[in-house]
């Protein structure tokens, strides 16, 4: 019995036509939803104990899966989107994520053809298993302060890996604790005592035998994360080296070589596919913040529309949580923002062969805009998603807090995505970070002055302010900050806006984001020229150059969606209903950031107010349509992990069951009454042993 | 070795000095300070292992330790103030918690006195352990929707206690699951075939001999809960009942009885008690709170200062993170956020006073004010921690992800406490709610329309827009909504502010937060009054009546923050931090809302712009202050549990050593390996059994 039938016919689009919108072709819907069946049912992937278990069976039970995901991978004759999709609805953190995503890119990058021609069979097979040891416990985000040393020895042409404090151990590396037998091992590297920055190097770690640490090589785990089950399925680790010896052919050796005689050279090879592989990498954060962000609002919604509170009449049913406004007002904006990010995370796909064509014809000439632009919208996108994950458990009231409700694991999961240092893609675009400031004569704006945290939003303020100095020199500012070019008529021109529907008119409310954000860019640039050391004003201002590339990158967001719905759209409602997301998001955005708009006197107080109402009755739209728009997403009850979020709405009885599940149930009397309970209740506690 | 050293000697104030006023008085500074040094230097009460434990040992563990508090407490003769420190400091939810916090109090409140005399003495001396069994699987915070029964049967004198439906199931009760012997019950009384309303029951639930549930009784635990120890220390239960009788004189009947004869009468006891409660209650809450966030900012303060992170400058060490503007500008607000609601807490214990004095003298007329802005005072200061201890965690960069920074527990400890359900002392007030909407004919505002989660908001607003239709009619309003009465004047009036400092005066800072909350709640009025049913008004605009209550609310914190600086306030410097903080206070919020501020033309752009300004440098006056104005709480490494605000600084052999002690680093090759790993390396899955 379906329990959210009737909201189901309530939908005024074709859900089969939106499935295919969100999964971006036919062909990628098609191969999801055959996979994620497949996944769902298959008993030897069952996920719902995971919270219950401890350390030990949780890891020991991760270590099953990864095995057996291979043999079915194989088994079934997989092909690599398959065999990657299988892996993502598997939805486990696990060391493979590390091997695939990390090491085997790493060698694949930075290696030679020859390196590649060794390595790579073995990967491949799983005949080894890498890790990315990027990371120390003193140094995260910045690459340049590792202290790791890799010092070339030219009496045995070996490099001497060491560790030479504690600080320098590495720290946080998925895979590396109990699992990896070789890992990509960034260092620094010394030859004939002169230093050259940090490398690659790929270094055994354990016995392929025994599997116990080869000499010099102290590894473990480094403890309890975050969540029940989240990211504890994995084997973050700690490694020292104690001068272990490596052959030179084991340094990454693409970009810069060392010779046999300890000469440091850079080779000539192109950097395109370090610059490529950013655009990706960020694609592929901003496509994971719209799949998170997805699965917590079908979650909220589902059970907003199942549960009942307050407001019944005559004795009648209690009213739906789904249709109070401070309800609607905090989940409807999630549900847009969930339909954005997937816009503008395919948008970035775009980009990167855009981005890959113009390399290959030696154009760089985008690169600086790719470069910001992509980094502001990783950061705003994850940010944006694990507070919308919390806000969805929020949504969900009490029963949120419940493991059963999925909502805490996806928490877990996700927030690392905003913190960098545990977060593997993140890892590696950090390392690209390096290779960029390494390298790439087009960032001058990026250097090691970005702040912790809120790094990627100063990289893109610095570009934003130096877009704003070259505007007088007759250079044309391009792709995403094309709008500078007007930044004559948009510092001058006023909202125009008259009534609620003019807030419906793209080209009204993209003049408006685009002005707030001419004007916040230019207001920070005149206090900036207020100093004499640029560098000092950048550090003083930097709260308010945050907020100018938090405006820029909404912007982009926003104009991704409405150039999304220029876009052909087929099937009935279905661009009816993503207009109107279209407006929940960015008249959701005009309200929360109503200050600057009115700082910046391009709207009136009573042109904000209008916003306001036309929001309530986009609102009052998409109501009815609500669940049929999560159900768009096609996520099975397996992936979502969720009781609140059931497709069939049958909530309270399967809470119920799921209860007595839990290992406090084994018994009646729990385990510690007779020692700890009873001689209490029967006043014998000055006698107990405790 | 103190690694904080330096930052400590930069203070510019008395530390002494300081943690007196944090703690309110020397007395109780003096008890905290002894009580919580006892439990940290006592083995007994080591919580460092807790984020390892599966859920079984994890909940003996609990056991052990309630058992071990209660020997101790005789053992040392504690006073019964001690005693509750001495189970604060212990940090660790337990049955206990709502055996003293909930379970007493019930039959105290709604006991009669006979009832008192025959159930307390077995509680005080734990001879029964009790919890209290109000939320129903299907039904958190509408009290009025609970399902169970309590049917009178005459012919023998009992009440019939029963759960009709699946979602009549008791779910939540901590205590309930494992542990008590008894609970207070809430349920649906029926005499006659007549309803009479929730009603308190006393109700055996398991044998005092072998702590079997009793014959009809069905009870256990409802399963993991967010985090890792975090709530799955406490056996939150679920309690189904088949026609369980219980004797007449177990229904709590101190406002109402039931007679031999099954006659349903209202007593004419005094309702004092329970108004009195209900502020009593939400003090705690705030207490709490700011207990929670002082401590997240602990750690976050400390962490900051031992970081290092990009700005090496000719190699030498990188900068300190909490050098950085935008770490100061997450953190600092956070940190004086903690003073602020320290300081709103400490008046709410006045108010808690004022009005129980007044109720003694039949004096009802402070009582909808003190109610609406004690219910928006707890639903700030609960949403604004939670939020605020995620940001300290992100502010650790990727070890805040670790279980020993400490953030993750204190995260998911804390989070209950904004969303009702699941919040022990937050039952209580929905309890307290309840009798109130049954008998309180001075709180008509309060009924059953609230929306869920914002309903404490809601609740503010509505006492707003009623404060407001009567201010034509010579009503004067009192307490915080005295400055309604000036209406006419802040309707009219604009902020005078010409330079930066300007903001620091706190006349100035009143009339703005004056202003912004008059304007918006008048703004709210008028757009109500277009409505011609009030209630469907009320549904539509609720999003923008939050907002109005919050901006009344954010009025009373800084208002109670600017009156603590005009009393004496001893120790050199102290009083300068404290109106720093006052100042980042009001600023953060100034800067966070301005769109409130700018939008009703209180401000001007180039003004809030000054206030901006002025926030800039107020961090700069702190920072030096930071580390000593965390010392000033004063708590222990056991309390905070937390390696990254460990007190010595010495962060990183500490996270080093704790790495080790993981149940996964008990062997050096994993369990599992043999099974799930080598078959892999050694290309023999196909013959695994997986």
């Amino acid at each position: 019995m379906d329990y959210l039938a009737d909201e189901r016919k309530k939908a005024e689009f074709d859900v089969d036509e939106m499935k295919i919108i969100w999964a971006g072709s036919r062909h990628t819907f098609e191969v999801s939803d055959r996979i994620s069946k497949l996944v769902a049912n298959d008993p030897g992937f069952r996920k719902d104990n995971r919270t219950m278990l401890a350390r030990k069976e949780l890891f020991k039970n991760t270590l099953r899966k990864a095995a057996y995901a291979w043999k079915r991978i194989h088994e079934l004759h997989l092909s690599e989107e398959e065999a990657s999709r299988l892996r993502f609805y598997v939805d486990e953190p696990a060391y493979t994520d590390l091997h695939w995503g990390m090491f085997v890119p790493a060698i694949k990058g930075q290696g030679t053809d020859e390196q590649q021609k060794k390595w790579l069979p073995l990967a491949y097979k799983m005949q080894i298993i890498g890790c990315y040891a990027q990371t120390e416990l003193g140094h995260g985000s910045n690459v340049q302060g590792l202290e790791t040393t890799a010092t070339f020895d030219p009496q045995t042409d070996e490099f001497v890996i060491h560790s030479p404090t504690l600080t320098s151990s590495k720290w946080w590396p998925g895979g590396l604790g109990k699992v990896s037998t070789h890992g990509v091992v960034y260092a620094r590297l010394i030859t004939n005592g002169e230093e050259h920055g940090i490398h690659g190097f790929i270094v055994q770690l354990r016995s392929l035998e025994d599997h116990l640490p080869l000499p010099g090589v102290t590894v473990g785990d480094i403890g309890m994360k975050f969540g029940n089950g989240a990211y504890n399925t994995m084997d973050n680790g700690v490694l020292r080296f104690d001068h272990v010896r490596i052959p030179r052919n084991q340094m990454l050796m693409r970009v810069s070589q060392v010779t046999r005689d300890g000469k440091y050279k850079q080779s000539d090879v192109p950097r395109q596919l370090v610059y490529g592989t950013m655009v990706y990498v960020r694609q592929t954060i901003v496509a994971d913040a719209s799949c998170a962000l997805s699965r917590a609002v079908t979650i909220a919604t589902r059970y907003s529309a199942v549960r009942r509170q307050f407001g019944s009449q005559n004795g009648g049913p209690e009213t739906q949580v789904i249709d109070y406004k401070t309800q609607q007002n905090r989940l409807f904006p999630l549900l847009a923002s969930a339909y954005a990010f997937k816009f503008v995370g395919e948008w970035l796909t775009w980009l990167y062969n855009d981005v890959t064509q113009r390399l290959q014809a030696s154009d760089f000439s985008t690169l600086p805009e790719a470069h910001a632009c992509t980094a502001g919208l990783k950061s705003l996108t994850t940010t944006a998603t694990a507070d919308g994950i919390e806000e969805c458990r929020k949504l969900c009231g009490g029963h949120g807090y419940l493991c059963s409700s999925g909502l805490p694991e996806l928490f877990a999961v996700y927030v690392p995505a905003c913190t960098y240092e545990g977060d593997n893609t993140v890892l590696l675009l950090q390392h690209i970070f390096t290779r960029v400031v390494q390298y790439g004569k087009h960032f001058k704006l990026l250097d090691n002055k970005m702040s912790c945290g809120l790094s990627l939003l100063v990289l893109v303020a610095r570009f934003l302010m130096k877009t704003v100095s070259q505007l007088g020199s007759g250079k044309k500012p391009l792709g995403t900050i094309a709008y500078m070019g007007k930044i004559e008529h948009l510092m001058q021109s006023r909202c125009t806006v008259q009534k609620a529907e003019d807030w419906l008119k793209p080209s009204q409310v993209l003049e408006a984001f685009e002005a707030r954000a001419v004007k916040m860019a230019v207001s920070c640039a005149k206090n900036l020229s207020k100093f004499t050391n640029p560098e000092e004003g950048f550090a003083e201002l930097s709260a308010d150059l945050v907020e100018a590339a938090v405006a820029h990158c909404q912007l982009i967001v926003v104009s991704k969606f409405i150039d999304k719905l220029q876009q052909d759209i087929p099937g009935k409602g279905v661009k009816q209903q993503l207009e109107a997301l279209c407006g929940i998001y960015y008249l959701y955005l005009l309200h929360k950031h109503q200050g600057d708009f009115l700082a910046t006197s391009y709207l009136t107080p009573k042109q904000a107010a209008l916003a306001n109402d036309q929001l309530r009755s986009l609102y009052t739209k998409v109501r009815p349509n609500a669940v049929a728009l999560v159900d768009s997403f096609n996520y099975t009850d397996h992936f979502l992990g969720s009781i609140l979020g059931c497709y069939d709405g049958n909530v309270y009885p399967k809470l119920y069951d799921a209860a007595w599940k839990d290992p406090l149930n084994d018994s009646v009397v729990p385990e510690g009454y007779h020692e700890y309970v009873r001689p209490l209740l029967k006043q014998q506690l000055h006698t107990a042993k405790l």
